[in-house]
């Protein structure tokens, strides 16, 4: 039944014959309908908060008790696979339904949200909806517009939400027990590994930069080699550095994703080239550490070549560590139903990060095949969801014994 | 007066504040306008033809006599400098002013062509204006269209020309004597060398290409770097082979202008990269073998890194000569002037390439500040320009006594 449900969702898109599913879009209107349906299923008291998030509420035992959150999104990114966030909601979906088809209650609530942003696709902005719950949504966010120049608070008020009160969706009862995520590894290792799903110790930290390397612009045919202060061969030069420093430290990866020549014509000398970095490591020791030698490679080798180098840094964030103790259960969780037990590091980012403002957070990752992700191509075998849902079945079981 | 001339020409624009202009444009035909009044000024006969150049003739001292072949272009690019083309033209006028002005007569007739199109800007296409006197036009080129819709069929007609008559422009009567073009240098050599012009040895020959590499793409946080087939790596590994290959070949100019990187986000491994690889050197066989050994080299890397190269040539052009009795009599006339000798070769293509196809080609480079050119800051002196008159003036009295 999760596949057909992961596969009813897949099918609603903004764009005919891909899946593209943004925030406060029709299709999520949708998605939300169909989501709520199966909360209510599962025995959930269901509502949608200000800023579009889908909440369902499986009481426990004892009214006043603790509260365990689960969760992950419901949106995607253009042209997208059909499980990067909502393999998460739906394996906690089953996983309460087994609750409630069992008649169980357990000694704490459990609060599955399915968040209504995380990628950021509309506004250009990420984890609006986790941000709401832990209130450190940025209010100056609401003015931003997207494409056709509709502003975030005209979209989410559209979608049923009072922008004016989205202090409203934060959360204010007592502290949770803690955040459990299941997610797609979108990555390789725990094919690799030859396991169907892995505990994720940490989110990588991860800094952002644009840099800009301003040399001169010259007729291709007229300007002699010895006489050239060209932009690219020095970006070149930088991007095969990031590799080689990437390749030799232990865990870091570091990426030049974007890059943009001026003036790009054919017979032009590049005289200036744009391009971005982004480097991650589970350690920020290590991270911090890396960035400031690439930058200072950058700036040596632009130095050398009489190119000047403007570096912006765009973000830093730090390493969320997941919480020894979720860490531990969901591994015990893995180990009794008979899986090697494998950890490792979310390269990349998840709801998770912004819940860490909140509460202790863990994730279970799901083998993905190939690794990719962001992707019509994204694929988990069937057994490998069955899986996810009974670690996290289990987890629960053993949460409630704890 | 030169000088006042080219700053005209240089209000004449179809953009405010810049100078642009293209093909058959309004402020072409003002500029056609101006320089056939200095051409009547100057005792010739003026026609403006199916293309659209402007043709200024000065008879003979006899009737029937061959005739030698001025010109260069009056059309630029975008955001142009005031020198390229128009300097050529100016000067040729003031020489040809001279000869009316002592009310002289050479032994052969001087014909001024001023090119309505060298740069390509309105349709893509270089070399309209010579093509159409050397017989070379691409009846094709009138489906062009530009970023109007405009065809150039239409175009031409609007500008006075019928485009189903063109082969009357071709030249036809006896071959000419020869065509010299005076241009500024658009590059730094002369000015490293401290002389006011240069004589051209050849037009460098020239290859271009198209080179795409396909590798895959992946989430920058999540794929580990050993796992990683990044084009954009790859693509700079070859930006910095081309660089070496250049600086290590003599003569060679090899330049990667334009790079485009796919998807091309922050947080992606490039999958595919494509850019453009110009090569240029005098000799036919340096081009041609650097660009074998390039190419081979971008295979060499792209295999060893998984990586799929596919190339594609777009053009191919063979170094164009100058004539050497040409080059001896600009030589001579420099050198009783008593201006140190300098021959150099032109890497940038010119008129000359395409009036090759009709007669010899001989061309006379004037000092260019700083070697920027297809820039409003490119400049010529004064005193330059009035070098290259006296040198052009001598250069055809020589010829009148050879």
């Amino acid at each position: 039944m999760a596949m057909e449900r992961l596969d009813i969702l897949g099918t609603l898109s903004e764009e005919a014959g891909r899946l593209t599913r943004p925030y406060a879009s029709e299709s999520m209107r949708r998605a939300n309908e169909h989501v709520a349906g199966w909360m209510r299923t599962a025995g959930m008291a269901v509502r949608q908060d200000n800023v579009g998030n889908l909440r369902g509420r499986f009481e426990g035992s004892h009214a006043g008790g603790l509260t365990l959150l689960l969760g992950s999104h419901l949106d995607s990114v253009r042209d997208a696979g059909r499980y990067d966030g909502p393999l998460g909601v739906i394996v906690a979906l089953a996983a309460v339904q087994r609750l409630h088809d069992g008649a169980r209650r357990l000694p704490f609530a459990v609060e599955l949200l399915a968040f209504a942003d995380e990628e950021g696709l509309r506004f250009g902005s990420t984890y609006l909806g986790s941000a709401a719950v832990t209130g450190t949504f940025d209010g100056a966010d609401l003015d931003r517009v997207d494409s056709d120049g509709i502003s975030m608070r005209a979209a989410m008020r559209r979608f049923g939400g009072d922008p004016d009160r989205l202090g409203d969706d934060r959360w204010t009862a007592a502290r949770p027990l803690g955040y459990l995520e299941v997610h797609i590894e979108q990555g390789p290792v725990l094919e690799a590994h030859g396991v169907p799903a892995g505990i994720v110790s940490a989110i990588a930290g991860q800094n952002r930069y644009v840099l800009t390397f301003t040399g001169e612009a010259g007729h291709a045919g007229t300007v002699p080699m010895d006489r050239r202060r060209d932009a690219l061969v020095a970006a070149s030069e930088f991007v095969l550095a990031v590799e080689s420093e990437a390749q030799k430290t232990p865990g870091l990866v570091a990426t030049v994703g974007q890059l943009a020549v001026q003036p790009g014509a054919t017979n032009v000398v590049p005289g200036e080239v744009t391009m971005s970095l982004d480097v991650r490591h589970a350690s920020d020791s290590e991270r911090v550490e890396a960035a400031r030698r690439l930058l200072e490679g950058a700036a040596d080798l632009a130095r050398r070549r009489n190119i000047r180098l403007d570096t912006r840094q765009l973000s830093e964030n730090a390493t969320v560590p997941c919480s020894p103790n979720l860490v531990a259960t969901l591994s015990r969780a893995v180990r009794e139903l008979g899986h090697p037990v494998v950890e490792l590091a979310s390269g990349a980012g998840h709801d998770a990060v912004a819940m860490s403002a909140l509460t202790d957070v863990a994730m279970l990752f799901v083998r993905c095949k190939d690794g990719v992700s962001h992707n019509p191509a994204e694929s988990v075998a069937i057994a490998d969801v069955g899986v996810a849902i009974d670690v996290l079945g289990r987890c629960l079981e053993l949460l409630a014994t704890a």
